[in-house]
């Protein structure tokens, strides 16, 4: 066999990155728990024709097919896909346990999906995502699209990151006031204020008179909300002060002025309504998030979502939702590339137990048994090689103690490799101080 | 839309199978990181000729393709298939990144994978496995073929399932005993003896002649040698007492004589020899491990392995390691499935602040943030129903606590809503018992 390559696309950590990644789950996930949301995983795989109901992303999912299943390929009705994210399998899953699960419904599910894109930096073909939603049976109360924030906020502070910034607007402002200057499409000129950062104020005016028919003073007037920013309720009085009047935009007002307060209560500085974020996806219909590493807006948004009520739908019974996904190996590969990120051991190894010699290895791995039992990962050296060589191995890993088994009648001793102090020891009692206990993540 | 269906061979745990899941993939990493093996993901896709280099497999692997990418399909050296174990992604992981790790490499890693495998109980399409590996360069110590157990026998002890009995072998003792009675295809007898489960010793002498060529006392051999179970390392006087003779059958022994002691000294009970454990793959070269639960043997094995030296080479370099991986989904869907295992709520949820009115729902906002910050998971009532259904919310979910704020400068309250008692208590200073603070499993 030659020497294998990487995969375009499929990036893959090192054990110390991975390390990192763990610690980095590990503290979103306890968060997540601490809102009390539930956990939940679903299959990657997904009918085709469940994948392609949004068909904006029917150009990014891998199909399966068994490599000695019919010749002809698999036949359209069951065909299966990777799943591109964890909303419309979630939805899949309310919708096909509906009977079984209590409303609202609050869950979260940390899993990898794939998409066919073409890669490129902090964009990735299978990637790790952690997502919250909340879903009720036939309406779904506005709060819930002020509790996200708060979640997401506190699960990214808990994190060795820089600090985040989480953008919001709400959809029945953008299709209210859009609808107050006369436009008839608003779905159309949404997807063309999704794209000023790519083609700026002069090109979006173009695309809105192109796809969404606007007029010069329309797409004056679009551009001009999609200018309003601000870190509190302020942004109301600036929408307010184009003078566009709807009775769905006073509504999306209304619950974005609550989703900033209830932010700003919980946490001042974190939010800011931000009239330009659209969110590409259509099936949103009220507040929408995107999510910035103060520092790193380069990378753009690490964080997205938003309420949508008809994602899952069965006959007249439907249910709303809202939800919020972090983008862990987007976010941990742009930091990994920028050198941000560490951790101080490349083993979660604390001690390592010196072996004397080979006949002596029983005695070795009783020490090891005795400090593993009090929770101190150990592990037994690979050979009865010089001391010399084993504390090598113990230093190219950064594990920080070495174990020396008494002969003889001696006490054992354990030797802080960094500083050179070695002390007398037993495994029964040992305990190394607590900062040297798990690798450090900063 | 109409409702969904399951997919055959694709299991999808509720909320709480998954909390379970969760809790049992808790335990089983942190023995994993107790023993120091570092933590690793591969890419879930290998190219499909590293996944066929195993014959006997080829049949299980789904490949995958881009929707819209090349109509004609994809061409041979491109194809990517997702992969059936983790074995061989870590093989090709450690050839690709020898130059960057330490050896001996010790690694865990648990991760999905996929079969194209006609599903039934207990077997399935898309399953997770837990496995550990230790590779190193050019020569691999036997001391770690006795370690695999202790680690194995650690993990499960720690979760709330039966106790587990782990059968040892040796591929030497079979090879080279097989050698020893003048078969020439000892493999071809390898395999035949591990079918010995399904045809019996007649279909298995058949097998034995038609396969390999072996005589009726050839065969008779074989058979007795695979009649020897034994949990001490009496079990080497059984073979010796079968006078036959070849120096790998000797070498074989006494590995096999050391993991059993080395288990015995650890956890009486934990290891037996069976010298009928064959296991399937071609690519074992020493100990061979299968794991049954005690009661459940019915089951089949739980936990299997061995070592192998020929699966990660490249030129001159060889990487010879020795593995066991825990097929986590096939024992819990054989748990959840006896109704072996339970959790006390279905949620994460420990307190439920209650909500008195829709304009103090800040007030409600204030007590959760005080509560989660010391650690304990709250929600917030959904709405400010009467407090009849707001309780009732928290039972459904087997929520064991809600939480009252007080009203005109009356102090807080909250209610275990088990045993119906109320106190007066404060946000910053009420703590749950220990056993409230999560869902107990058991």
């Amino acid at each position: 066999m030659s020497k294998p390559t990487p995969i375009s696309g499929f990036p893959e950590w090192t054990p110390a990155q991975r390390m990192i990644e763990q610690y980095v789950l590990d503290r979103i996930r306890s968060t997540f728990e601490l809102y009390g949301f539930a956990p939940l995983e679903t299959r990657a795989v997904e009918p085709l024709d469940q994948l392609l109901r949004k068909g904006e992303t029917s150009k990014e999912v891998y199909v399966i097919r068994r490599l000695h299943g019919d010749p002809e390929g698999p036949s359209g009705d069951d065909t299966l896909g990777l799943h591109f994210d964890l909303t419309v399998p979630f939805a899949r899953y309310v919708l096909e346990n509906a009977g079984k699960l209590n409303f609202p419904f609050r869950r979260y599910q940390i899993q990898k999906v794939w998409r066919g894109e073409r890669p490129q930096e902090g964009r990735y073909r299978e990637f790790l995502q952690a997502d919250i939603d909340i879903v009720d049976r036939d309406t779904l109360a506005p709060h819930y699209e002020a509790e996200m924030p708060l979640v997401i906020g506190d699960a990214l502070r808990s994190l060795p990151i820089p600090p985040v910034r989480i953008q919001v607007n709400n959809r029945k402002i953008c299709e209210g006031f859009y609808r107050g200057v006369g436009l008839t499409d608003p779905e159309a000129a949404l997807r063309a204020v999704d794209k000023l950062d790519k083609l700026g104020p002069a090109g979006v005016t173009e695309l809105l008179a192109t796809t969404a028919g606007a007029s010069d003073a329309q797409a004056k007037a679009v551009l001009a909300l999609a200018e309003i920013s601000a870190p509190d309720p302020s942004f109301a009085d600036a929408v307010r002060g184009l003078g566009v009047s709807d009775p769905l935009l006073d509504e999306g007002v209304e619950e974005l002025v609550r989703v900033v307060e209830t932010a700003a209560a919980h946490s001042p500085g974190l939010c800011v309504a931000d009239l330009r974020i659209a969110r590409g996806l259509d099936y949103y219909t009220g507040t929408v998030y995107e999510t910035q590493m103060i520092g790193y807006e380069r990378f753009g948004s690490v964080c997205s979502g938003g309420r949508y009520d008809n994602l899952a739908s069965a006959g007249n019974v439907r249910f709303p939702g809202v939800g919020i996904s972090i983008g862990v190996t987007r976010l941990l590969g742009l930091l990994f590339g920028a050198d941000a990120l560490s951790v101080s051991r490349s083993v979660p190894t604390c001690v390592l137990v010196a072996v004397t010699s080979e006949e002596q290895r029983a005695a070795s791995n009783r020490v090891a048994e005795a400090l593993r039992s009090r929770g101190i990962p150990t592990e037994v050296s690979p050979s009865a090689a010089k001391f010399g060589k084993q504390i090598r191995y113990a230093e190219r890993r950064g594990i920080p103690y070495v174990w020396f088994p008494g002969t003889d009648g001696a006490p054992d001793e354990v030797k802080d490799i960094r500083s050179g102090d070695q002390v007398a020891a037993a495994a029964g009692e040992w305990t190394p101080p607590q900062a040297d206990l798990k690798p450090l993540v900063g």
